[in-house]
């Protein structure tokens, strides 16, 4: 009943007419050969794998689940093994990859492209290859030699899938606190002991191997977060021609029962003197852990970017077609029974603040994509630099305000079928479960905002926010002197002004109370949010106006959309400043046993 | 693992502290001898009831769900029926209702208070009798004495349940579009003809007979909703003795699978030609239903204050209790491994948010329903007057503000455990769930927001919302010269000046364009509902002023989730007031066919 169809049109608009990446990517040898023409082919065939290939497992899939047989045998979902083995066969995992490994070495924007419209078909199904290239990033990041070459060309083809194994019972957010030992071999192995918990695609029939990234202490480590390790231990251990040999002792105990997400294994990992391998430096694992973190945590901004637009898609499809009440303004479509409920305002509300949502969260996760580009390939330093430290200071917001605006969205999207978004065969309700792990999974939300005012402002001072700064200024100078951009640009000239004078104003109080930066850091992280979608909004605006009269009605859409998150959305901000203002004093006087 | 423990305290703080409805019940004939310690008793006893007979079933009641096994014939989860039978023989269905037909005639505060505990206990179980309630309000106001003699005494004893079959496939919103159709017999009977959905309690196991009140048309009826009549059609005809006797030819065609509310059947009822007595005069059912549905909108008001409750309690003992990370001002629990989580600001914004919805909300519907007895039984028709209009008023309100944070303030309890929320042992999730459809049934929020703007607000000019207005203006200028009140009066009257202004503002626009009412109606109502939680707070804060200094911690509490709520979240108002005035263009401008 659902339907999906890949939106490469918006896709196009974003990478080619507002990032112009083309060029971008033209300026760095690795991706000199990169053109419109061959971005807008794996677009097209991607789009095609989604929509056709994973999108119609998603609903089956979600009700019938994964299970758990015993001995740790946990089957996938019907289909999923099949869908998988297409993926590979059309070499869909090596994409982004190394080309020293197998990969094809395109660049992160048409990965992220490609993830996205893989989130839209499927959440559940798209975790068990997304947490092989986070597997991947890491060990090509810190393994030894040995290791990338055993590991890395059996997950770049997909052949093998990968996890990554952190949490405890007892511990989540708060690695400091892990148990799980790892023991040295004579022969530079380790044997790897404790329990993991929430371990996604932990196991599961869709691949010959599995290989898990395990934060273990050494005997003699430090207790807290400096004295942790990172090793790979693979489910079979490779033999002499690194196919799966022996079964290792690592096994799934249980799968759990969740809200959402139902198609993807959740697993209980038992290790049992596991025979594993040192990634990295001894006590360092959570440094090099990071690198496969933060690659995460903007994957799981693009599942909600991906969730919102399916939910979208499907509420604006219903919207049209439902006929029921007439407009307050007069019957607008008197030959039938009542109109499409598309004509009632608040209905379009729902739908535009999905739209102003995923439109401008496709532009700035674009953006970032493109910032992990040049970090990696451009060959001027003081660039890679820049672009470090932006994907640095807003990784934590593309994870936390996209998820928490993508669980609002679906929500709204299921609001727009009444009664009939309640029940599963609309497909709706899935999207808000599935939705709602973003918020919590690779650091919950409010940890994102404590990483960004804490760490990511504070601590250089505002150095790299005001970079970003610098990038709005240049906006507003460029464009502040054009009559029809004023709607656009006055808003977030001004919210730009205030977001310093903010910034500053926690700064001082931080000093005074370090419990302020808790106290403020949600609040803080959705202004941050609203700056940043403001910007990307008023370029998107800026192109729209320019073809406004090319007769291609995408421009009118776009403009249209625009002005509703002006007006609309971004004045939360007023909001938001106002309750992060009135300090930690409220959150903080009230006794502990007082709750 | 989950528990509940009834808040009986800050129950008697708001009825009997706050709005003192001891003297207000004792001016009233009908309930002259409901006193303080009579309200504590039943209080103590159903909280006993609904934690101790219902709680327990909640989780598994969920997981199990209810089975359509044939034969139109469905099972409630395991337990359900002993709980209902243990309910009926502890007299509980007869609290409030009329003496006349066996019940006990107790005020509507304390019927509140019950369902809100019975709704902390087990929303789905809760719908079952919950609907009975209502089937009993309407044949009871619009019913023939005969029809009233016969089924009111078993609705009230709770041997037989009742429902409300208005929606179908296409129509839900708009009853206008309704085709089932009623024939008339020769012995003043009809027969009932067609398909409904989404009947909650539609059919199950748990009492003999069930009483459905269906909407339908006669055969000479005009279109419209001018042209629907209500019925009265039980499952089973009553025989001459007034027992369950012939089977009807209404039959459970199918249950719904859905999101939340697993233990509720959502039935699909087939009538075929099933016998059935008309409710009221013919072509006015939808004026007899309206009897029900108020007093249902009110219901799923309280639905989400008990869902809001039971899901903080278990939030807040889980913040108590989880170690992780320390506080970032220094070490609370230097002995544990790490400090409770509850040291953390933004865990505290998370609870003190749902603390500052429940406690209000719970002030805010008590004031409900005094009305509602005021309504009922005052002797003074002017005093009836005015509290049938603060009803009508605010009845849209309770429905969807609460509602809405109720959605909101769940979802935060579930953020609370990190991980853990999300997975369906710690049972988090399912309130998330079931509280999601809250926001739906009984007129969706969209709904609720025309009918407080449009009908309720600009039909009289203003006139109800000035006596509401009048109301917080008393306490204004009562309190306003108190010090100690300024953090809570100073805003509350800035508000209610600006909604004056704002309200006049929309009604002007709105007659140069009726879509000016849908474009700000959803934003409206979240101001006036701040607006009136923003009241109670303050009347709470009086009296918690009042007794700061008895040593009871209670009044410290209440004052700090007063602070709290002044200074976090009625700030949203300043967005929502923004956001609103922007008017209907920013929605209207796109073309149907660009969603």
């Amino acid at each position: 009943m659902a339907h999906y169809n890949p939106p490469i049109r918006d896709m196009q608009f974003v990478l080619h007419e507002v990032l112009d990446v083309d060029t971008a990517l033209g300026e760095m040898p690795a991706h000199g050969e990169v053109n419109r023409e061959l971005i807008d082919q794996v677009l097209e065939e991607a789009g095609k794998f989604c929509s056709e290939v994973v999108f119609p497992l998603n609903r089956p899939a979600d009700e019938q689940g994964c299970r758990h047989e015993g001995d740790g045998v946990v089957r996938a979902p019907d289909g999923f093994a099949d869908a998988y083995r297409q993926y590979c066969e059309a070499g869909w995992p090596t994409l982004t990859c190394d080309p020293d490994f197998g990969g094809q070495g395109l660049p992160h924007v048409i990965g992220m492209a490609m993830q996205e419209m893989l989130n839209s078909a499927s959440q559940a199904w798209t975790m068990y290859p997304g947490l092989s290239h986070g597997a991947y990033e890491c060990l090509r990041a810190h393994g030894t030699d040995e290791l990338r070459q055993l590991y890395l060309p059996k997950l770049v083809s997909g052949q093998w899938t990968g996890t990554m194994c952190l949490t405890e019972p007892h511990c989540g957010t708060d690695l400091g606190l892990l148990r799980t030992r790892a023991e040295p071999q004579d022969d530079g192995s380790y044997l790897v002991t404790g329990n993991k918990i929430f371990i996604s695609a932990g196991e599961h029939d869709m691949a010959e191997n599995i290989v898990h990234l395990v934060l273990a202490r050494l005997p003699d480590a430090p207790s807290g977060t400096r004295g942790i390790s990172l090793f790979v231990v693979p489910k079979f251990l490779p033999d002499a021609n690194g196919n799966p040999g022996q079964r290792n002792g690592v096994v799934c105990a249980r799968i759990e029962e969740k809200m959402g997400i139902h198609a993807n294994a959740t697993c209980v990992m038992n290790y049992d003197g596991a025979t594993g391998w040192l990634v990295g430096e001894a006590n360092r694992g959570l440094n090099a852990m990071f690198v496969m973190m933060n690659a995460a945590r903007i994957g799981v901004g693009l599942q909600s970017l991906g969730l919102m637009e399916v939910a979208y898609q499907n509420a604006a499809a219903y919207a049209r077609e439902r006929l029921q009440m007439r407009s307050l303004s007069g019957p607008k479509a008197p030959d039938k029974p009542a109109d499409p409920i598309i004509v009632h305002p608040d209905v379009r509300r729902m739908l535009l603040t999905q739209r102003a949502w995923i439109e401008g969260s496709r532009a700035f996760a674009s953006w970032l994509a493109l910032q992990a580009d040049i970090a990696d390939s451009h060959e001027d330093e003081s660039v890679r630099e820049q672009a470090e430290e932006m994907l640095a200071l807003l990784t934590p917001v593309v994870k936390a305000f996209l998820t928490d605006n993508g669980f609002a969205a679906t929500s709204m999207a299921m609001q727009v079928y009444g009664g009939h978004g309640f029940i599963r065969e609309w497909g709706a309700e899935q999207y808000v479960r599935d939705a709602r792990i973003n918020m919590i999974y690779e650091g919950t939300n409010g940890i994102q905002a404590l990483d960004l005012l804490g760490r990511k402002v504070m601590q250089d001072g505002g150095a790299k926010l005001r970079k970003f700064g610098a990038l709005v200024r240049e906006l507003v100078e460029t464009e502040g002197t054009r009559d029809e951009m004023a709607e656009f640009i006055d808003p977030l000239a001004d919210l730009a002004g205030k977001v310093e004078k903010f910034s500053m104003e926690i700064g001082m109080k931080a000093m005074q109370n370090p419990d302020e930066v808790g106290a403020a850091s949600v609040d803080y992280l959705r202004v941050i949010g609203h700056l940043v979608l403001g910007y990307f909004w008023a370029r998107m605006a800026r192109v729209a106006l320019d073809k406004k009269d090319s007769g291609d009605r995408f421009y009118e859409a776009k403009l249209a959309v625009a002005r509703f998150y002006f007006a609309r959305l971004m004045p939360e901000t007023a909001a938001l400043m106002r309750s992060a203002r009135s300090g930690a004093d409220n959150l903080m006087a009230m006794d502990a046993e007082l709750f």
